[in-house]
């Protein structure tokens, strides 16, 4: 595999600086931006140069097919290419990059798959930019309204449907694409392991160079919502009002986080408040109104539930109003797919996530999808300091290999199967 | 005084849609913008309409003199006309639109003043574009280099140099003018209050009908100042992240708000947290960093100090780093005017204030200034709330009228008593 090593090492080289922030190290590659273009526009250049015959989707998501899956459904590799605000580099471009490193294995091992493979280039997986995490494939899916999703705006208030055409696309376009579904026979999504699972050796000591440890199968999805909590308070100056005439809304926010945190410990999930909103956020004036977001998620959904709950009523105490913005039940893996990834990586242990992912969106629109994650050191995520090493990137290369070689066999004999 | 009132309540229905966001019903008056440009023209048709001289000082300040204050420098009345985002209509324009009042009781009276009278518009009173309060007074007084007010950017990265390019001037002229200050022997600036002391009656009741209690003499501004609050955290996704491995900036910011409260109620001072910046800012990623700025003022400066010393305490033992942006000391009005304000006005009380003015700006260099508060029944200012009635208002135009009759006079003697 040494020349699919070196074509995953110079592939990883040639990414590295695009849409890298100077000052924080973190990467900025939303969707529709010149940074996004350029990331697009290298997927396809990588396409070509390994004659993969590229579709793009309804939703703008970009397929690279080797083979016609418009024949017979197709393996499909690959992940997404933007980012979170100030994100690492491997969230998203590991995935993406390993898929096209095993098209170049099973190149250098003269194997022609047995059914088409794909590999693609989610767009807009993050939502950095207008909001909804895994636009690409809810859009194909249905999962979000193509009306719906021509309005989502970004900070400066540009829609989708704007950004679109600013692109040179025509937002009229965009919808659910059912064609685009019915070519995937299986989707496997590499992925950056976001906790430190695999790098905490099973005596709890840490693990960053056992080989069997170096890749995961991912089992689930866990339950996860996303709530918008309002505070009202009343605007007034800050240098004249006396401190017993207040109603300031940031009091509320201030309680929202703390029994956010407390509930989650006690209640064994994970919640977080990330993104405020301050009216009117001005220094000398007292809030009038805050928005909080809360995101919260856990392996049981009764825990998650009660959480939520149990802040909603701290925040009821402010007069806010708490509103359910997203809620995703436990998103199960293929139960099939993930025995067999299970069964072409025998030593792989099986881990569960608290991210989304379009392999779960995938999953819960009848594609039969599942996912590996690489152990990732750091454990750390959505930061300059998410990582994995150079040996779990080219093991998760080796075993994606094996997945798609397999999965392509087996797929060929069951169409073969099905014929006689 | 018919007359005068009738041309005060015409003058306020004028001003009353400019600028106002019809969502809200509050005002959104920002230095060098339309808005603004659509009230300075309103300032000078009203200068012309009274044959006032209008001049502009080095900072865009309009000044409309009766009388040529480069011989006898003059008595001002006046205030500004820009808003807070979403503010109320008083702060700020009823100090200008009493000025043009007094000048039409003057006149209505065949009264004439002995010596120049000046109505004045101060520029960017609120900083709410540019992010420095009165920076029209600081501007002309030298409080404000000219070379640092140049370069002030708005939300958009728009300097104020080049905000007055667009408005067709020239930054270059920008900078102090002592020639504006020499003409002013005397300033008073009316404005609503900003608190309920003159509606809270001495026994505790609300007393908003005692024309004794309509208008208040400003003795001091009281010590205020911010700080900017830096709160690491570790940036990471909120999914995947167990709680115990978490550095959560929101945290920090949730104790800095309510020890900021805490500690203002037992010193007995104002303080404020209204502004915060969080990174990255995405609801489902773990804040890396919160800013946050602290607003602290009180009658007190030791309590203000302790206050924000306590804070900082707090917000240290999560590593935080807390700097001074501004501090301005114990602002006390011009004693002799202060003492003849109150000797022309017997039956007003006496009255500090937790809020910057442009009077301030100009008592501490070297300008005689003071000001006179009227009545605000709920207390609320830099708010739609805040209000003043058309009586107290009216009351407002007596008080200055009698002001600028009586000051005018002494001055008058007194340089009669100079020349002898």
């Amino acid at each position: 595999m040494t020349t699919t090593f070196e074509s995953f090492d110079r592939m990883w080289a040639e990414l590295e600086p695009v849409g890298r922030n100077g000052g924080t190290g973190g990467y900025r590659r939303f969707a529709w931006t010149r940074t996004d273009h350029d990331l697009r526009e290298w997927f396809a250049g990588q396409c070509a140069a390994r004659g993969l015959d590229l579709v793009e989707d309804r939703a703008g998501n970009q397929w690279g097919w080797w083979g016609d899956p418009d024949t017979t459904p197709g393996v499909v590799i690959g992940s997404h290419l933007d980012s979170v605000p100030d994100g690492g580099a491997f969230d998203g471009p590991l995935g993406v990059v390993s898929a096209l490193a095993t098209v170049d294995a099973l190149r250098a091992a003269g194997t022609d798959p047995a059914v088409p493979l794909g590999v693609v280039n989610f767009v807009d997986e993050e939502g950095a930019r207008f909001g909804v995490a895994c636009a690409g494939s809810r859009i194909i899916t249905g999962a979000l309204d193509a009306d719906r999703a021509r309005g989502l705006t970004d900070a400066d208030g540009v829609s989708l449907a704007e950004a679109w055409r600013r692109a040179g696309r025509d937002p009229d376009s965009l919808g659910r694409d059912d064609e685009a579904l019915g070519r995937v026979a299986a989707f496997v999504e590499l992925h950056v392991e976001q906790g430190k699972a695999l790098a905490v050796a099973p005596d709890g000591g840490d693990d960053l160079t056992d080989p069997s440890r170096a890749v995961a199968v991912g089992t689930d999805i866990w339950p996860h919502g996303r709530w918008r909590i309002d505070l009202p308070g009343e605007a007034n100056h800050a240098g004249t009002t006396r401190m017993e005439d207040r109603r300031d809304a940031m009091l509320g926010l201030a309680t929202v986080v703390q029994s956010a945190r407390s509930y989650a410990v006690a209640l064994g999930c994970v919640a977080t408040v990330g993104k405020v909103h301050v009216v009117p956020g001005g220094v000398n004036a007292i809030p009038s109104h805050v928005t909080a977001w809360l995101d919260a998620r856990g392996q049981r959904e009764e825990a998650v539930r009660a959480a939520v709950e149990a802040v909603t009523k701290e925040a009821a105490g402010f007069g806010a109003t708490t509103r359910e913005e997203s809620w995703t039940p436990t998103t199960a893996f293929d139960d099939g797919l993930v025995e067999r990834l299970h069964g072409i990586l025998p030593d792989a242990p099986l881990l569960g996530t608290g991210a989304g992912h379009d392999a779960g969106v995938l999953a819960t629109h009848g594609v039969p999808s599942a996912m590996l994650f690489v152990r990732n050191p750091t454990g750390v995520s959505h930061s300059p300091s998410e990582f994995a090493s150079p040996e779990d990137c080219h093991h998760g290369v080796m075993a994606l290999t094996a997945v798609v070689t397999e999965l392509s066999a087996e797929r060929a004999a069951d169409s073969t199967g099905d014929t006689a």
